[in-house]
């Protein structure tokens, strides 16, 4: 069995965006040289996703809207988590968005269907933040 | 270390559906050969889920009613997404539900508790899709 | 490749309650001996979550109190699964939270961001449950 890692770095200039990584996580897998495993892709902090979903600007505002709509930011002071921070609302649309992905290694290749496409969800950006890639196969 | 690998094909006649489709993983870690290991379950398609639950009517009936409840199809043009589709509630209903499930193999078995069974969630359906079993181990 | 097994057990006295696993997780880790590999983390129970997020009470609360928002306990009877049964909204919440946790393994250790901690998520308490730790790698 052979392993690979390596950490993305973020610095997103604002509090929310996300930001298609498919390609960042493609080059990974073809440094680690394996050809049949699994690839784990997860947010280091507790304020940001990993997702699979659409590349299609349209749906990433819709889920700003929805996720705002679940989770509102406002009023900051309606959280017990924000006593000297302002970021609860960031740890909660992160669960509905998910901390990870898994994605099969097939041949060589991420083995996906047509659409889909690995996403950073950033919830409290503005400061330098960690994705992890961990490959695991041969 | 060995893989596997096959797809599981749907054409759900509604829009929406929740599959049992443990015993076609269960099949599929059969063919294997797998006894030790972990099994990844993932929706090819961005408006579609894995996911484990209750093989319950009731509780499937309230899951339909929920997610309407919390990212309803109508209206449909109150989605940014919707410019020629009808679809964006699918793309935020499968965010709840989950892409994927990893499910422990051990002793040649999913590895399960007692109520535990693996669905396919469709959220937008009449069309022909597909579900990824991949496994790895030994 | 090498393969380690552990069940975590559990008899929440309330309802509701989450608790942080992290340090028995580690300690499954050491026991495997594996260096480099994947931690599967789950919830065996379809009323539980396994989750990564923040050790601090305030937000836990927050969790609480927006997971009864998204999902209600209550009125028991509007949920068709509640039939001699009153825990629908817990399989509901549990989607939310999710149900497993994927962590890589690196060096022996849980390779987490600095916030990182691991959580059971008990929805439906006052009965024995188990989570299941499986670890696969060399």
């Amino acid at each position: 069995m052979r392993s690979y890692r390596k950490e993305l770095l973020f610095n997103v200039p604002s509090r929310r965006a996300f930001i298609n990584i498919t390609g960042q996580v493609e080059e990974c897998l073809r440094e680690s040289g394996i050809r049949e495993g699994l690839v784990l892709v997860n947010a280091m902090h507790i304020t940001a996703s990993v997702f699979i979903n659409d590349d299609e600007s349209g749906l990433h505002r819709d889920f700003e809207v929805w996720l705002e709509r679940l989770a509102p930011h406002e009023p900051v002071s309606s959280y017990r988590h924000n006593v000297g921070e302002d970021n609860a609302d960031a740890h909660l649309k992160r669960q509905v968005m998910g901390r990870e992905v898994v994605v099969a290694v097939t041949g060589g290749k991420l083995d996906f269907g047509p659409w889909e496409r690995i996403f950073y969800g950033e919830f409290d950006g503005r400061r330098r933040k960690r994705v992890l890639v961990k490959i695991i196969g041969e």
